[in-house]
C-alpha cells in the first residue's frame, strides 16, 4: 500500500500511537506545537515545519518571500499556542546550481522576519537537495495560564477569526504576517479557550478543534470574512494557509473582545454540543453540513 | 554565482555574519549545537540535521536505519557538547509513492532509538517531497560545568578519540551508536577541554577544533585507530560520519583517561601553539602538513 492511500492525517495517527513520552510533555500531538515543562511560571514551545519546492512555493516565487514565509509559518504555530516566539534553527536543502544571489534573498526573507519578531537564529544544516527544502524549528515560551490549545473548545463558545480568509494563492501565502501581536493581546486580556492557526482551510482546522475538544459547531456564512481575491466561501473554507487565528471563548468574553478598539476579531459561529459535527447556515437562512476538507500532502 | 563555487563552508560564514542574536544566547554558530541560557545550573542545547535521499543514504539501504541515522546525527551533536539529548521533532519530505511498509520502517528505527535514549519525540511535519528528506531539531540540556566546546582547546593538550576511524561507507555511517554515553562518562569524570563528533572527517573537525581555538595540533599516524574496512591512514583522515568523539584534555587528565577501565580511548595527537595548523608525523617519523578536508556538500 502507497502512502497516499493512507493520506497524510493517517499517516500522522500511524505515528502519534507510537509515541510515548515522559511526564515532562504536557502535549506531544495533536496540537499546533508540543507543549513542555519549563519552570514555574512557563511552558517551552517547540515546532517545526518543512517547506518544499514545488509543493509549498514554486521555483518563480520571490526568493526573499519564500524564506520569510519558511519562518512565518513556525511563527504562526507559536501565536496558536499563545506564546512568545525565541529561537529558530534552520536546515536548508539546495540545488548546487543555485546562485548565491538568490540564497542570499532566502536568508534576507528569514533574518528580516527574525529581527522584527526579536527571534534569535541559532544554528542550521546546509545539505545538497536536488530542489530547495527549508526546514524551520522554533521555541518558544508562553505563560502557564496563558497557553491555548486546541482541545479546550466548550459547548456556547463563539467562534472568531482575526481576519478575511481564502484566496490566499495570490500571494498572501508568501507574504502574510503573523498573528503574534494579536495572539497576545488575546491572551493577555480575555480568556481563550481554544486556539488554531488557519494552515489548512477554515473547514479543516475548525474540525481539528471540535474533534480534539470533542464538540460540534454551527458557522454562518454572512458572517465570513472573505478576502478580495477569493472566489467566494468555499475558498475561505476550503483553501489553506491564510495564517489567521482561529479561536473559541465563552459568550460574556466575546463581547468584550468585540468591544476592543485595538485589533479587529470576526465573530463567524458557535460552539454546540453534541456530535453532528459543523454546519453553516446560509445566506438564505438554509443549514448544511460541511464536509472536513482543505489542502492535504496525500 | 552559483553557490558550489561558493562552497558549503563559504555558505555557512555567509550566514555567520548576519547572526545578530541577544544574551541569552551563550553560542549560536561554530558549535555542533546552540546553546542556551535554561536556568541557574543548566545551558539547554538545540541543533538540527537534515538528511537527503541520494546525499546522505541510498533508496536501497534499509530505511529502518535510515531513520535511526536521523536521529543518531542529532544525539551525537548533543554528545558532542557533553549534553543529554531530551526532545526531538521529525519534518519528513515523501513522495506520494512509498510505500506504508518502508514509512513504519523508517518510524521504527527513529522510535526504537529514541526510545533507547529516553528521548522524547513530540512533534513532527509531513510534506509532499519528491526525495525522502528527514529533518530531525533536537533539545537537550548539559551542566554548565560541563558544557563542551570546540573553542577551548590549549597548548600541551592531548588529542583523543573515543574509536577506529574510516570507512563509515561501508555501513557504519547507517549504524553507528552515538556516543552519549562515552560522553557523560568522559564530562562527569574529567576535564574536557574541547569536544566536536567526526561528521566530516578527522582532518576538517579537528581543524574546526584548531581553528575556534586559535591552537595548532600534531597526530602521529601509529596512533591513530583504523577500522579494518577502511582503506588506510586516508581513509580515517578525510572519510566524513565515524561519528566517533574528537576531544582535548590536559595532560594530567589525559593520564586519568588512559587509566580509566570502562572505556577506552585513544590518545591521537596534542595540541601545539603556533599558526602553522595540522601535521602529522607518520610512520617513519616523517613530518608532513595536513590539509583539511572531508566532505563537503557543495
Amino acid at each position: 500500500m502507497f502512502i497516499e492511500k493512507l493520506g497524510e492525517f493517517g499517516l500522522i495517527k500511524r505515528f502519534k500511537e507510537r509515541l510515548n513520552n515522559d511526564s515532562s510533555v504536557v502535549r506531544d500531538s495533536g496540537d499546533d506545537c508540543a507543549v513542555l515543562r519549563l519552570d514555574r511560571k512557563m511552558y517551552q514551545l517547540f515546532t517545526c515545519d518543512m517547506l518544499v519546492e514545488g509543493v509549498d512555493f514554486t521555483s518563480r516565487d520571490n526568493p526573499y518571500f519564500i524564506g520569510r514565509k519558511a519562518l512565518a509559518v513556525s511563527i504562526s504555530d507559536i501565536a496558536a499556542c499563545g506564546g512568545i516566539p525565541r529561537y529558530a534553527v534552520v536546515s536548508l536543502g539546495l540545488p548546487r546550481n543555485l546562485t548565491v544571489n538568490k540564497v542570499d534573498k532566502i536568508a534576507g526573507g528569514i533574518f528580516d522576519l527574525a529581527a522584527k519578531y526579536r527571534i534569535n537564529i541559532v544554528g542550521g544544516d546546509i545539505s545538497k537537495a536536488s530542489r530547495i527544502v527549508i526546514d524551520v524549528s522554533m521555541l518558544g515560551v508562553v505563560e502557564k495560564t496563558r497557553l491555548c490549545l486546541r482541545s479546550k473548545a466548550r459547548r456556547g463558545d463563539i467562534i472568531f477569526v482575526s481576519g478575511a480568509l481564502g484566496g490566499s494563492l495570490h500571494g498572501k501565502h508568501l507574504t502574510f504576517e503573523p498573528r503574534i501581536k494579536e495572539s497576545r493581546f488575546l491572551v493577555e486580556h480575555f480568556k481563550i479557550n481554544s486556539m488554531i492557526d488557519i494552515s489548512d482551510g477554515l473547514a479543516q482546522d475548525l474540525w481539528h478543534i471540535l474533534e480534539e475538544s470533542g464538540v460540534s459547531a454551527v458557522l454562518y456564512e454572512s458572517l465570513i470574512p472573505i478576502n478580495k481575491e477569493a472566489s467566494g466561501i468555499n475558498s475561505a473554507l476550503y483553501n489553506g494557509e491564510d495564517f489567521e487565528l482561529l479561536f473559541t471563548v465563552s459568550r460574556a468574553e466575546a463581547k468584550k473582545i468585540s468591544a476592543a478598539k485595538r485589533y479587529r476579531f470576526f465573530p463567524i459561529g458557535e460552539v454546540v454540543s453534541g456530535g453532528f459535527g459543523l454546519s453553516m447556515v446560509d445566506r438564505n437562512n438554509r443549514e448544511r453540513k460541511i464536509i472536513p476538507g482543505g489542502y492535504r500532502h496525500f
